[in-house]
């Protein structure tokens, strides 16, 4: 019988279809082209070393004595514009709002042919000390709400840039998406007076089922009611609202974490494509002890469909108990 | 300046990046092979007419003298199993309920090399007839909430089977997302005394900037606030809650307009990847004046990434008036 969970967090049920069920092994490709088997160099790429002209001056960077290390600059193509103010229109029946916000590039390695998995942990921290100084930076326009971190890597995570990079996107406003999981943590912690995504935390450890690595300062896990296979959370253990309270110390933890369980996918599933976003919380939002932020995971691996798109339900083919377990041993 | 949008049914934002917009021209692939340039009849195809014992047995068809015209069987991979008991557990913060409910496979003509666009009228009818009758006889069922009917055309829209199909999920709750939609008609309605998609079938109507095909009893239009290029809402204009409230002589118009509108998409975008939805109430949703409903189609001609996944918000490269106008002139 496939099974329906929820997801204590967001609410959200995901049909867990055992009975088509595959075996962790069988998400594996029968073959693929993995990035270290790239040039670490390409003459027309804009996010290489000597091509900086091509791309819009560099917002904030690293550097040593031999150059960039990482390096953020504008979207060529941003979705948003930087520039103007942030007004409301009411045009009969129809809202809308200026696009204005940011959406930055943050170039992770002046190497084209690496990605996080096979970094060393210095430069994931740089990485990810980067993302703190973004959302602190873009914090201070006061037009923005909410600042979004998240990667995508490979085609089907919808990248076509194979040079490692992530974005940063600053919205204008809190979308409904994300205002109602802040409602539903508010809510949880109004009725049980704690943190629902603590809550979690101490049941995934204390099971141990479905935990994949659990360090001093973090915890990476399937979630219960995982919306796709190997869909990891990635949270602090102490209960922390936003990604900008990490300290030196955290990141150098989490740059471990992240790297290892990135590594895994990359051995185990042979460098998948994957997205991951930092869920922090928003600028002025109140409720400190309510919300918890972390990373998210996602392997594109299964595609959505009319199911999907109808139900806002999600159909998960792999057991998240043997999707932990595939990826612990790994 | 890029504009953000909000749905005014379903509140969601959507960034309408002007900016780095496309022309609607700019969707359309180098090159495709056509549907209709495969052969009729493949002999392995578990679809094709002669191969019946390779599928369950079906539930349901319409005969002519020759054979049947559709078809409907259990998916041979269902995602929920129609035998046992809906029953919950409650197990410390874990919430699941059996995955009981039935998945079916609707195969839309003998004929391996059609879709829906280049279908006859009467064909389309017997599709749309068999929808009907699907959703009647599951809610029969009384552990059946909810019936979604839905195509998956294409591998980008997560069909592997070419043979021309529709599936149909009887779920045994109401998921999350159809739960709020439900619950923000139903304010809408509570606070304007009519139905949201009624308001909005009137404005588009009157402002014609994003209509599509207007017939006697439907109009097919881009939203305002479109999550993806070519995104199409079709409605009955006539208030209506339920697909099961459709008459014969409307669906002899709906098969006109569905299939004119998969035709546009068929020869404007060379028979791109696509899914369809029929959103129609739950079994025991009362709130007849507020719930209206509609088949949503969309295009899979763009990728979500992390920024989708991470906000719930959809960046749209092309603008809803432009996709509209591309479609009407085809």
């Amino acid at each position: 019988m496939p099974e329906i969970r929820q997801n204590l967090a967001t609410k959200e049920w995901v049909i867990i279809a055992t009975e088509r069920a595959k075996r962790p092994e069988d998400f594996v490709p029968p073959k693929k082209t993995l990035t270290e088997e790239k040039p670490p160099l390409i003459q027309n790429c804009p996010f290489c070393p000597g091509n900086e002209s091509k791309t819009p001056p560099e917002v904030f960077s690293i550097k040593n004595e031999k150059g960039w290390l990482v390096r953020v600059i504008p979207n060529k193509f941003a979705a948003l514009n930087s520039e103007g103010d942030k007004t409301r229109k009411f045009d009969g029946i129809h809202r809308s709002m200026s696009g204005v916000g940011f959406h930055e590039v943050l170039i992770e390695s002046p190497l084209h042919n690496v990605t996080t998995a096979i970094l060393d942990n210095p430069q994931v921290e740089l990485i990810l000390k980067t993302y703190k100084n973004r959302i602190e930076e873009l914090y201070k326009d006061e037009r923005i709400a909410l600042v979004i971190p998240f990667k995508n890597h490979g085609s089907s995570a919808g990248t076509s840039l194979e040079h490692p990079h992530s974005q940063i996107i600053a919205l204008p406003l809190i979308p409904l998406n994300v205002r109602t999981r802040i409602e539903r943590a508010i809510r949880y912690y109004d009725d049980y007076g704690e943190c629902v995504h603590c809550k979690m935390i101490q049941d995934e450890i204390l099971s141990k089922d479905r935990i994949i690595y659990d360090s001093k300062y973090f915890v990476a896990f399937v979630p219960y009611a995982a919306s796709s296979p190997f869909h990891i959370w990635i949270h602090p253990k102490k209960h922390s609202p936003a990604y900008t309270n990490i300290t030196d110390e955290e990141i150098k933890d989490l740059a471990i974490v992240l790297k290892t369980i990135l590594l895994k996918l990359y051995k185990g599933l042979k460098d998948p494509d994957f997205n991951y976003v930092i869920r922090t919380s928003p600028k002025d939002e109140g409720n400190k002890e309510a919300l918890h932020w972390y990373i998210s995971v996602i392997p594109r691996i299964t595609r959505t469909a009319g199911f999907e798109m109808g139900s806002g339900m999600f159909i998960n083919t792999a057991l998240p108990e043997k999707s932990a377990e595939f990826l612990r041993n790994i």
